[in-house]
């Protein structure tokens, strides 16, 4: 089969359409045949190197995607032979064939665009694990989410106006601002013109008269590390799920520990299959309705084929995208 | 009444029996007249000037007593004047009089020693609170508590027992170390023989092939912050109550992302009274019955009369007690 490949850890260019053995199945999966595949951060750091697939994961790049089923493991129910699907993976998406178990899969309606459900599986679990799972976000409470106009930005407007969530974004353009306005963002603090510590406790004010965001979804680490602390109500959580200002820093234990608050970091990319079937599971039974009914919808930025992977690439890491970019691997499409 | 009071911040010896005005109570309040009164460490950083009362609360250190009904607001029910009953304060313990809002009192039974009663409400609410509330300990994992000889370490030794958690403590001395394999721990660490990250690792395993801590309750602070996070298996919790070996240090995100570890800091009594009746109320259900029944029990270390509270604080800041120092308010006493 076709497929992405990195032939050596670096910049966009080693990216390379290549013929790959079509993978087996397992008895708890589905072989799924690939029409769109998502471009996510993530797979910009595994091509630089940084990022390991964990262990028993392909190399082929790609943690989500939309086809159809092709094949069926042994032990596969409730799903058929060319269904469609979206479906969050480990590695593997920028390929015409991936094995996905079958608890990772998303049913796709028949008037759903499939080149749009692929932008949804990995910003939606990554969203819902980690402002729900991780930082135990409720309705009524304040996120606060940098990077608005990102994939897991523009997903996480619409998942906290579906909690009667209230969110503030940060972004760096006014184009941005106006999309994440439009889609429904509470606030919107652009970080070059404003320090966004200030802004989050004037905009975030609870009724008890306490202020700043109860839950952050960050992904600068270091850089911002006291200050999204510092941006935090009182028994605040941030959740830390990508480290583009470093590692590295200084903490001061008292920042914590009066107002209660809490630090977390994860990854979706590295928990075990048990977690992300547990996670797809949860975002197919609270997020999912909405997806259909068109209440959260995929926001892309751009659609190319998989032989231009390297552009997918140059696009994230340029930054002025909003939204998702996807490949399409199925040039014949299947649209509704 | 009588009441002691801190001249100046300093040594113990600024501790003193003075006369004060008996306190007024709110409509849902109680006054209780204390019987005993427990120390603990947050008494003795209140003392050096380093942990001011929250606002509206007395300068009158102390926070857990035991004793008895004298007056009732006029919203109270529940309660009746002459019943014997512990209490968690936000300050005034070392007094013959505290005003109590009636969600934070725990009933104390007739056949009940008064005296040992005053050992419980602070370490059972701390323990409650950090391991299960912020902690999320669960039945069949692992808890490190650092200090298994301190109050809140015998505390959590029983309500890990308890709960079906297993417990590792560190302790530093032969002797606390005992005390602790006596008193149920799974495991003990002498820290000053061994590095507990490396024995945690041996002792803590898990059926998945994982290692480490699930949870690890830590009074150490920034001394430890690297230390406790390495201990931590994958999805772990270390929750800070104490920063006795300092509050700044470095921090590597990287440390918690891929094994998606959480770092949070509480404290008990800055909490809001509405958190506090919370707490209360859980420990009430699910820890007090094992109180009554003997499951869970007091482990005290001395006991002095209220006029040597400087002798009670210097037992504390030694570091050789096993449980808890206590103050006897009302000489006459309460036993069954």
């Amino acid at each position: 089969m076709r497929a992405i490949t990195i032939s050596s850890p670096g910049e966009p260019e080693v990216l390379q359409l290549t013929d790959e053995p079509t993978p087996d199945i397992t008895a708890d999966e589905v072989l799924v045949r690939v029409h769109a595949a998502g471009v996510n951060r993530a797979d910009l750091l595994q091509r630089r190197g940084f990022y390991d697939p964990p262990p028993g994961a392909t190399l082929i790049p790609g943690l989500e995607v939309s086809g159809t089923i092709e094949k069926l493991g042994s032990e596969v129910t409730g799903w058929s032979v060319g269904d469609r699907v979206a479906a969050l993976l480990s590695g593997g998406g920028y390929a015409e064939f991936v094995p996905v178990p079958a608890g990772q899969l998303l049913p796709v309606p028949e008037d759903f665009d499939l080149t749009e459900a692929a932008a949804l599986p990995e910003v939606l679990s990554t969203v819902w694990s980690n402002i729900v799972g991780r930082g135990r976000v409720e309705a009524g409470e304040w996120l606060l989410v940098h990077g608005g106009g990102s994939g897991i930005g523009t997903a996480a407007i619409q998942v906290a106006n579906h909690l009667g969530v209230k969110i503030a974004v940060t972004v760096g353009s006014e184009r941005k601002a106006e999309f994440c306005r439009e889609l429904g963002a509470d606030a919107i603090i652009n970080y070059r013109d404003e320090d966004f510590v200030d802004r989050v406790h004037e905009i975030c004010t609870h009724e008890d008269g306490s202020t700043g965001a109860d839950v952050i979804l960050d992904i600068i680490g270091a850089k911002y590390l006291e200050r999204n602390i510092k941006a935090l109500n009182t028994d605040g959580r941030l959740v830390i799920i990508g480290m583009q200002g470093g590692t590295k820093t200084e903490i001061n234990l008292g920042w914590l520990m009066q107002p209660r608050k809490t630090v977390s970091a994860t990854t979706l990319r590295a928990r075990p299959k048990e977690q992300k079937i547990g996670i797809v599971t949860e975002v197919a039974d609270r997020l999912w309705p909405a997806v259909i009914s068109g209440d959260i919808r995929p926001i892309i930025h751009e659609t190319l084929p998989i032989a231009e992977a390297t552009r997918a690439h140059q696009a994230l890491e340029d930054g002025t995208n909003i939204g998702k970019v996807l490949l399409i691997v199925d040039e014949e499409g299947s649209r509704p």
